[in-house]
C-alpha cells in the first residue's frame, strides 16, 4: 500500500495506547519501531530509540490522555530525541489531544493550555499533527505546522445507521452541542433535541435544565465529542427518560471516562455508550455497556496517504 | 484618570473608524496622535507619523472591516513604522477583528486566515491586542501576545433590560448560536428558541429550517455576533412571524452590513436592529431601524486600565 | 524539459496577472493548478485549492501590483492554505514586487514596507522568492529565504539592439538612475546622459532640472525600472526634445502606469514605451505607443531550472 | 529592602515546595500571590490566578522534582497564564532543575531533555531563570534568557567549618566529582580522595571500585550535587569505612531521595547527610540522619537584588 | 542633559575606536563602563564586564572596521555577556558598519554579508542600532530592531561652506554616486559632475572613464561615503586635473584607508581629504592632507536623546 | 560507497584546514567543491561559490581554530552564501569547535561564547553539525539542529594499545580530567593518577600541586582533550618525573598549540605527544615529538553515513 519510494518510514508508539498503535501498524503491514521508554527512580522519563531513524519519516502515536502530563512529556522528549537523531520528518499522531477543552480564556488570567501544548510541540520539533475530532476545530489554527484532523463521525453514524433504530431523536446534552447533534440527525434523517441549561433564579425544572425538542416515545441518541466523568451524559439520560424517551443511547469519540464514569454509566438508563479506542480503556474501567469502535484503520489509512502524498480528504466521506 | 507616571502614552487612529477613535480619546481626555495615511498614485499606502513616539506606549485603533485588506495592510505598515520609530509598546485596538470567521479549516485545503492575521500582526511587532467579541473565543489562542477581549454583551443586554419588553424569547438564528442566546436569555430571565437548519432530503418546512422552542405570541430577540448580508437574520425574522411571534428585534455586536443588508433589513419584519459602532457605518448605509450603541467608553476605560496596569476584568461585569 | 523525478510540481496563479501565468505554464508544458479565489460579500478573500497538493513543489504566480493590498493578502492567504495543505515547498513567483520603493526610511518615523512584506511572506510560509528587477538589489537581503532575481534587461537591450537605431544616447531620467543607464549604454555601445534635478533656490532651467550629457541630434532612450504616473519620464522627454534630441524612446521593466500615465504618455513626445508584462495591463490602459515584451519564457525557464536544481544564472546572460 | 520604585512585584508558588516559598516571601516581607492550581477529574491541571498581575514583575517558585512531569507542566501552564494576563516579567525560581542530568547525548538517539525543558520554558514565556547548583554549569548555556545560578556551596561549607571536625578528607563518590570535592577541601583546608570506578576485567576490589587518596583514620565528607537513590553515596560510605575512615558524613545540595534512599542511608555508616530544602522532603521520607539547611534566605536575597537591579554576585561569597 | 529618571544608563567601548568612545562619554558627562577585553593565548576573545549592569540601558560603541572579523566577534560576544548579565537594553553604536558594501548578491552564489551581520546582531541580543551613513540606506531594512541612522553630511557640508571656496563643482567618482554629489551641490549651490565608467570595447578615454559635466577651471570636491584603498578617488582626481580642474578636494564619512591609501593620496593631486573619526586612524596612517572632523558630539547627542526618549531627527538638520 | 540516489552532495572546504579536507574527499572518492575565499583590501572576507549547488547536500569543512574569529566569520558567511544559493542542506563539519571552553559563566557577567557561536551558526542557516570531541558533551545541547559528535578516542587508544607499553598509568593533568583518564585506563587495563591542584595556603608541594595515585617506576600517559600553550601538560610531566615516573607520554585530540607550546614541549620530559589533525599544524610549529593521527577516514566515513542515512554510531566502537 505504500508507494515504492516511500518505504523510508517508521511508526513508533509511546506508552498511552500501545494496543491501538499495534493495530495501526498491522493495518499498514509493518512493525512498530523499537524504543524503550522507562522511568528513572525519581520518575524522570528515560528514553532510547533502539534502531537508526536517520533520514526517516517518523509517525509517533500518542494520545495525551490520563496521566496527561506524563504522556505530553513523553511525546515532547521523544520528539527531541528523534530530531537530534536526524529524523527527516516527525509526524505526531495524537488520536486524543488532551487539554483541548482549555482552548480559550473562559475567565480572566486563565491559561490557554491547548495553545501552549501546540507551541511546545512545534518548539520540540513536530513537523505535522494527525489527530481525531478536536474539541473545537479552531485548535487547528493553534499550529503553524500542517494538521490533519480525521473524523470519527462516519464510524459512529455508520454504527447507528446499521442498527436501524426506529423513531430516533438525536440529543445534544448541552447548549453548545447542537451543531454536532444536527450533523448526526442529518445522517440518520431524524429530528434533534437538546438539554437547555439556564442559570436563572426561576428555573423550569430542578437543576436548571430543560429539554427542547420532542423526545416522548422516541429512541434518544445523546452525542458528545468526549465523555469525561459522564455526569453530563447520565444526567441528560435521566431527564430524557423522565420526559418519556423510550430508550437512550450515547456516543462520543473520546472515552476519557474519569472516575466514577463507569459506575455512573452503569447505574444510568443509558443502554449503550458507543465510543472509539482513541483513548486506551484499561480492563478495570471497561463495562459491558461500552461498545468500542476501532479507529486503527482510519489512522492507518491516513498515515499511508500522508506518506504517499495522497489527499486524506477522501477519508472524511 | 491616567496614573501620573503613565502619561507617556499616545493613541493613534488609522482610517477605518475615525469617529470611534475620536470618541475614545475624548473619553480618555487626550488628543489623537498626529499621522498621515495617504495613498500613492498606484494605491500603495503612504504613512507618516508626525510626532515623536520614541519610548511611548502606543494604542492604535483600527477595525479591519471592509475594505479589510486595505485596513489590515494599514495596520501592519503602521506597526512597522511605530516599531522602527522606537515605540515602547504597540497595543492594537481592533474593535472588529476581520477574517475571524475563517478560524478553522472547514474543508480540505482551506486557509486559517484568522490565524494568519494573528501571525502577521505579531511578526510586524504588535505587543498586545485589545478587541471586542471575537467570533470564536479560541481566536485569543491564535496569539502569543496578550489579548484583552472586551465584551459588548453588557451594553446590549442592558439596552433590552431597560426596554422592559414583555414575554420575551431570545432566538439563535442558527444551530451554533444557542450558547449566545442562552446567555442573553439568562440576563432577561426569558426562554430561548433557535432556528434548526437541516440538510436532509425530507425537510419539515421549506428551506430546511425549523424553529425549536415556543415563540408564539412572544417578543423575539434574535441575537448574533455579527450581521453581514443580513440574510440569516431576516430569514429568521420571517420564520418567527410565521410561527406567531408578536414582534421581532435583532441585535449583534458587529454591524458588517454588506450590501444589500440595509435593504433586506428595511424590508424585513425586524422592528429594530441594535448594534454597536465597532464598525463605522457610513451615512448611506444607515437606516432608522438601526440603533447604534457606542463602545467608545468601554474602549477608553480599557485603554486607561491597561496603561495603569489595572485589571480590565472589572469591565466584563 | 522537467527532469523525470521532478514531476511533482504544480503552478498556481492568483488574480493579478492570469494571462502571464497562462503563458508561463504553456511554456513549461503543464496546466495551471485548480483553485478558486473569490470574495465574500464583505470583500474578505475566500480561497479554495481544488486539487491535492500534498508533498508538491508549488510555484505561485502573483504580481503585487494595483490593487496591491488585495493582491498581497491573496498571496499571503494562499501561502497559508498551501502550507496547511502540506505543500513541500512554496515558491512565490512575484514578477513585480510592490511596495519595493519603500525600501528605506527616507524620513523619520517612516515604515520600511518592502521589508515588512518580506517578513510577512516568510512568516506565512514562503520557501523561495522568484522575482524580476527589484527596485533596489538590496531588497534581496530583506529575505532569509533564497531569492532568485531574474533580469528583464537582456530582453529590453536585445529589443533596442535589433532596432538598430542610429546615434543613440541612453538617458537616466533622475540622478539615481545613472548606473542603469550606463548598463544599457554599454550594451548599445552608446553614450549616456541624465536629468540632473536640483533643489536649490537658483535653478538653471525651469523645474530645477538640467540635462547632463550631449543629446542634441541624437536618438534618446530613457530607461527606468518602472513607470508609474509617467510624470518623470514624460517631463524628461520634453526636456530632451527641447535640448535637440531627434526622437525619444522610453523603456522600463514594470509598467505600473497609474492614472493618468496613458494620457501623459500619449501626449508626450515619447515615440514608444517598451516594457514587459510583469504587470497586467488591462485593455483600457493600453495605448499603441506601448510595446510589451513577454517575460513568460524567462519565468518558465527559471521555474524549470529551479525545479530541476539547475543554475538559473545562465538566464542572466 | 525593596527599593521604593520596585514594589510592583509579586511572588507566586506552585505546588512542589510551598513551605520553601512561604519562607522566601517571609524573608522578603511580603505575602504569596493568590492562585489556585487544582486538577480536573482526568488529571489535567486547572489554574487560576486570583489577583491582577498586569504589569507586575512575577517570581514563580517551583522545583521540578518528583513528580517532575506534573511540576514542569504546572510551571509551563502558569507561565502561559501569566503571559496572557500581561505580566511584565516572568522570573522562574527553580531551586531544583529536574532532568538536568540529561544534559547530553550519552548514547546515540538519546534526547537532551534538559535543553528541551529550557526551550519549553523560553517558548512558554519565561523572562529569567533563578536556580541553585545546576548539575553541570553548561546548562546555563541552554538558555537564551538570563540565568542567575545561585550556589548552596557557602551554606554547606560553612556548616562543616562550624562543626570543626578533625582530620578531614573530602571524598568524591565518583570520578566526575573531583572538582567539587577539591572546592570543599580548599574551604576546609583538607585533602581529597575519590572513588575510582573502573570497568575493566581485572578489578582491584569487589565492585570495580578503588579509593584513591588516604582516608585511613580520617573523617570523610562525601560531597555530591544531588543524592537520588543514595546507592552511590552509601556504597562509597561502606568502602570508606572498610578502608579505615573514622566516620563518614555526606552532603549534597539537592535531596532527590527516591525510594529506597531513606532506608539505605539509615542502614549505611553515614553519620549525617547534610542537604538543603531545594526539594521538599515529605515527613515520611525524613529521617534523623538528614540535616536540612534552608536556602530561603539565599533565594529571598536573590529576588530582592534582581528586583532592585543590584548584582547577585555578592551572594556567591 | 540626561533626564533625572534616565540615569540608569552606561556606555561601554570595545577595542576598535576607544578615542572616539572617550570623546563621546566626555560629551555626555559620564565615564566609560569598566570592562576588559583581552585575548587568550590562542587568540580567542576573553571578556569581562567589571561592574554590575543589571537593569541598565547599555550603549556599546564599536566600529566594525579593520580587523573587521575580530571587532564583529568582540561586539557579538559582548552583547551575549550583557544579555546574560541582565542588561535592560543593548544599544549598539556602530559608527562604521563594516561589510556594508556586501548588501546584495552582485553575482550568483554570493553571500549578503551585511544582512548576515544584521541577523547575527539581532540573534545575539541587540535591542537597537545607532549608526552613521550606511553605504546604502536599505541596510536599515535588514534589521527588525530600530535603527537610528545619523548623518555626517551636515558636518562635511558645513566644513566646505565655511571654507567658502569659489566656483565649486561637486564630483561623484563613480556612476552610482550622483545622488550624493547632488546633495552636497545643493548645499553649496554648485553644479555637479561625475566620472562615467563604461565597460565597452571602444572607450573614449584611457581607463574607460569619461567625465560628465563641466570641471574646467573649477574647484572640484569629490564626495564618496567611504575611501578604502583610495584608488577610485585618486584616479578621479588625476582625471579632473587633466580636464582642467583648478584644484581637487575630497571628502567622505568613513576613512577605511586600507594600504596603500595614504601613499596614493599623498602622491595624488588631492589637496585635502576631509573625513570623520567614525574609524580610528592609527598615527602611522595619518598624513597631513587628511582633515578629521569629530562625530563624537553627534553620537553623544544621539545617545542622550535616545535615552531621554526624545526625537533624534532634529540631529539631521 | 555513496548510495546511488545520494550523489547530489558536495564537500567544500574553507581555509582553516585544507589538507584535512583534501584527505577527506579523497577518502570519499570525490573532488572538493570549487569556491574562492579571499580578502578585500580592508580584510573583509570575499566569497564566491564557483559551481551550482542548487538542491545539493553540502558538507562544509572548517575548524574554528586560530585565527578563530576569521574562521568563524568565513564559516558564517559561506553558510549565508550557500543558503541564498539554494543548498538543500548545509552540514558543517567542524573538527575543532573553537571557543568551546567558554561553555559556562565561570564568573559573573561573562559571556557563554560557545552557546553564542551555536546560535550564530543556526541563525546563519546550518542544518547539522558534525564535530569531534567537544570540550564538554553538553555543548551538543547548545544546538537545536542535530549534532553528530565523533570520537577520536578509539584512534588514540588504539595507538597506545599497539605500542604495548609496560606498566602504564594514565594521568589526568587536572582535577576535571579524571573521567577521561579513567576511560583510557580502562582501554589499556591500567591504573590512573591525577594532578590535584589546590588553592590552599598550606600546599604540599610547590605550585599547590600534588599527584594522587602511584606513578613511581611507571610509564605515564597524560591525556587531555586539547593542548593549548602546553603549560598544564608540561608542568605535569615534570611533576611525574620528579615522583619517579619512568617515562611520560601525552595525548590529546586537539593540538591548539599556541605559542610557546612547541618550545615548552620540546624542553619538557614528554617523550611523545600523540594528537590528531583536527587542527592544521603549520610546518613551523611541527616538532619531531609530535605524532599526528589522521581523522580524515573518520570524517569521511561519517559524511558517507550521514549522506546515506545510515547510523554513525557504529563509528564510535
Amino acid at each position: 500500500m505504500l508507494a515504492n519510494d516511500n518505504t523510508n518510514m517508521k511508526v513508533f508508539s509511546l506508552n498511552s495506547n500501545i494496543p491501538l498503535a499495534e493495530e495501526v501498524v498491522k493495518h499498514i503491514g509493518i512493525d512498530l519501531g523499537k524504543s524503550t521508554i522507562t522511568r528513572f527512580s525519581d520518575g524522570e522519563i528515560q528514553m532510547n530509540i533502539e534502531e537508526s531513524i536517520r533520514g526517516c519519516d517518523i509517525y509517533l502515536i500518542q494520545s495525551t490522555a490520563q496521566p496527561g502530563n506524563d504522556y505530553i512529556m513523553e511525546l515532547l522528549i521523544m520528539i527531541d530525541a528523534l530530531k537530534r537523531a536526524s529524523a527527516k520528518t516527525i509526524n505526531c499522531v495524537i488520536p486524543y489531544f488532551g487539554y483541548s477543552r482549555q482552548d480559550r480564556k473562559a475567565r480572566s488570567r486563565e491559561p490557554v493550555t491547548a495553545k501552549l501544548i501546540a507551541n511546545l510541540l512545534e518548539k520540540a520539533g513536530a513537523s505535522r499533527i494527525i489527530t481525531v475530532d478536536l474539541h473545537s476545530p479552531q485548535v487547528q489554527g493553534f499550529f503553524n505546522v500542517p494538521v490533519d484532523q480525521l473524523l470519527a463521525f462516519p464510524l459512529l453514524s455508520k454504527y447507528f445507521i446499521d442498527k436501524a433504530l426506529d423513531d430516533v431523536v438525536v440529543v445534544a446534552p448541552e447548549n453548545n452541542g447542537v451543531v454536532r447533534a444536527r450533523k448526526l440527525a442529518d445522517a440518520l434523517d431524524s429530528s434533534i433535541a437538546f438539554i437547555d441549561r439556564n442559570r436563572r433564579p426561576k428555573t423550569y425544572i430542578p437543576g436548571g435544565m430543560e429539554i427542547m425538542g420532542d423526545v416522548s416515545g422516541k429512541t434518544a441518541i445523546i452525542i458528545d465529542d468526549m465523555v469525561d466523568t459522564a455526569r453530563t451524559v447520565t444526567t441528560a439520560s435521566n431527564a430524557l427518560i423522565e420526559r418519556g424517551a423510550k430508550e437512550v443511547y450515547a456516543c462520543c469519540t473520546h472515552p476519557v471516562l474519569s472516575e466514577p464514569a463507569s459506575t455512573w454509566i452503569e447505574e444510568s438508563p443509558i443502554k449503550e455508550l458507543v465510543t472509539t479506542n482513541s483513548i486506551h480503556l484499561p480492563d478495570e474501567r471497561r463495562i459491558d455497556k461500552i461498545t468500542t469502535l476501532s479507529i486503527a484503520p482510519l489512522l492507518g489509512e491516513a498515515i499511508i496517504k500522508v506518506q504517499n502524498n495522497r489527499s486524506v480528504s477522501t477519508l472524511f466521506k
